[in-house]
């Protein structure tokens, strides 16, 4: 078999079988085709795409091309949860607690991820002491001891995808639907839960930018991931607007505690009732939605959900504390309030100018070694729909560096836009997947 | 500039401008960019074109990528010819000596080729002494003598392409016709002459299968050569079956001696008188095509032509005595004769076999490093149109490698197809571009 047959063979549309997906994905492994003719067929496959099979097959094979973590020995019912990411997403830290709290075995592996701000596993480690390199043994430990554990994947999974994706940032061959799929799909399922529940963000603060792309993406990630014998479900939602009012790292904490404690903004409730919702219902713990989310509120209500968190963080040898008292978070030398200019109600607030000033200010990364300042962020004092007076604090910015200031004000003032009339509230859910 | 911006830019479809196409071309030459992002671009190229705009600045930014030949001190009409190859092209070997007899300035430069037969360089190398490893400096001198030289490229010219072509290789990018104009056209501006000649081939033999690619293709090599300052002309024709009768780098020679001694096959004739009429028209020697015909036979008539080539050979250190010996030639150790099992008209020859043929029995060469066996190869004794009985001769095999002669033999048979009516004998021409 030779890689520039199936190079061909893509170029013209016609479907790859079995044969040709295992040896490309094993001659990305072991190095034998190079990788002018990776990209090559990569870019092919943007032009002539991948059918559901081909997809399937790309799949499980970059899930054999690494380790399996095998949970099997906790429970035939551990969930896993992934965001295709979003500016203010700390979504699975009220996530896991409650499903943790309800009942259900949460292990939750988290690539440190790059971006615009940091990953889960950074807003974790802005908890003093906070460990999230645990070891496989640690891991599956606390998954049976507490119910739930969240670590920064430091097993080989899915390999093959890794290199790809290496090659897919620098040749433009990232936006191609069956290799997202693939990737997400294949990383989850070597991650060893059996239930899956995807979290898919489209608008300006995702990397999807319409509901008909984030749709077709789940479509495709749902059946990928039921071919492969695992229970998925998908949430779709808008992300034109950043979640919750806190972006940034300890920020997101903060905000992430209130909300466990019963300080629930409306988005923030929105979408992590709907996934918790979905996950109890596919594991079969209750017979309704309404049911299920009475048991979800039960839990906020009650205090378990606060208490499981405070578990996990003690667990993982985080200072538990902050829970009480946010001042042992890393605070930020210079907080400034962003005034308006303008008067009204807020009608949008772009996601992707909000997360450009985070980064800004220290709270992302570019490059894998590059360090986060977890005390740099923004906090929206005013959110969509909220009436704004002239001169009316709609934001605060927090950082250690003051000479980023001009420029992330700037950016949030571009952000806000407004209007002389209260805009309607939408749901932001757009479609569920079973 | 980036070049994943420039990929992305392609892949949508968005026409590149001078300062993208340059920035690419310098990033090739001075390894700045990877090759797996030359690859995608290339493949993104396959699926969005390029525009002639586009494909006139990749071809001048291909001939500053390297060395230039500078002419214009011999004559402001010098002529080159190109082929883009063919079964059994030997058209050269006749086209240059009739230019230089007919008074026009010659310089053809050829890349030794790849391929199931040799190149042209390859069928001269087969004449005993025959040089032709010119310095640019004997290059320019016999062309100023005696009106016409034939060398190896040795220079660097448009080694950009190079460089793309090696990828194209191994990634399935071949095929893609401004990647095509702008290789062919790159080097003929680089090897200096003013009068371009393009030879365009379709059919089994080719690497063009079809009548309308081979046509958009000369269209495009027309409209760039032109757009960079020169003359230029294509003819354009079938290469279903091979030309002439002898397949074989000393067995073409020899039918180029005969051809200018008289003894002219009709499909040689054709293409031949047809390139060499174009030529002496383009470069306004000649009212109009029947007189330039009637020129054109008399200096194969009054020996002019044949001359000329002896004295091209024995300008470049050749044996010339093989003009009138051709045991001079090398000579293969084994003849064979392969006879007919079918009777009837031959119909068609396909060249494609014909030349696989010839590659097995030593006539070419896979990698550069490869040697020829020079005196291998095929002489059709039957050609389209004739009449063939049971166990007649068909065609007659030359190799040194006894044990390649049974694969040549059914490869030769399956070439050949037979009716019971004599088939119509069209031209081979398909259009001639001015």
């Amino acid at each position: 078999m030779k890689i520039v047959d199936i190079i061909e063979k893509k170029k013209k549309g016609i479907t790859l079988n079995e044969e040709e997906i295992k040896f490309f994905i094993n001659s990305v492994m072991n190095k034998s085709i190079e990788d002018y003719q990776i990209t090559a067929l990569l870019m092919a496959v943007y032009f002539k795409g991948m059918d559901i099979d081909e997809t399937t097959l790309l799949t499980k094979y970059m899930v054999e091309s690494g380790e399996i973590l095998d949970l099997s020995d906790i429970s035939n019912d551990v969930i896993d949860k992934h965001s295709t990411g979003g500016v203010g997403d700390k979504i699975t830290l009220m996530f896991l607690p409650i499903m943790a709290a309800g009942g259900l075995y949460c292990a939750k592996l988290s690539g440190r991820g790059l971006g615009h701000t940091g990953g889960t596993i950074d807003k974790l480690e802005s908890i003093p002491g906070f460990r999230t390199d645990l070891s496989v043994q640690e891991f599956k430990m606390q998954v049976k001891k507490s119910k739930a554990a969240i670590a920064a994947q430091t097993l080989s999974l899915a390999p093959a995808d890794g290199r790809l994706y290496a090659l897919r940032d620098v040749t433009s061959t990232v936006d191609i639907i069956p290799l997202i799929a693939s990737s997400v799909v294949s990383k989850k399922i070597a991650s060893g839960a059996n239930h899956i529940v995807l979290d898919v963000k489209y608008g300006s603060g995702a990397f999807i930018k319409s509901p008909e792309e984030a749709l077709k993406l789940s479509q495709i990630m749902v059946e990928v991931a039921k071919r492969l014998n695992r229970n998925i479900s998908a949430v779709i939602s808008s992300m034109e607007q950043p979640l919750g009012r806190a972006v940034g790292n300890s920020l997101e904490i903060i905000e992430a505690i209130e909300f466990l404690k019963g300080n629930m903004e409306d988005d923030l409730k929105e979408i992590t009732f709907t996934l918790a919702q979905t996950a109890f219902l596919k594991a079969g713990k209750f017979k309704d939605k309404d049911e299920a989310l009475k048991y979800i509120e039960s839990l906020i209500k009650n205090g378990t959900a606060l208490n499981k968190f405070r578990e996990i963080i003690k667990d993982q040898h985080g200072l538990d504390s902050v829970i009480d008292d946010y001042s042992k978070l890393p605070q930020a030398s210079y907080r400034y309030e962003v005034k308006s200019f303008n008067e009204g109600y807020v009608s949008n607030i772009d996601a992707l100018n909000i997360a450009k000033a985070c980064k800004n200010l220290g709270a992302g990364r570019e490059k894998k070694s590059d360090s986060i300042d977890y005390s740099a962020g923004i906090y929206l004092s005013k959110k969509s729909g909220e009436f704004v007076n002239k001169n009316d604090v709609i934001a605060v910015i927090y950082t250690n560096n003051k000479n980023s200031i001009p420029d992330a004000q700037t950016l949030i003032l571009d952000a806000f836009k407004f209007s002389p009339n209260q805009p309607e509230q939408k749901s932001l859910i757009y479609k569920i997947l079973n």
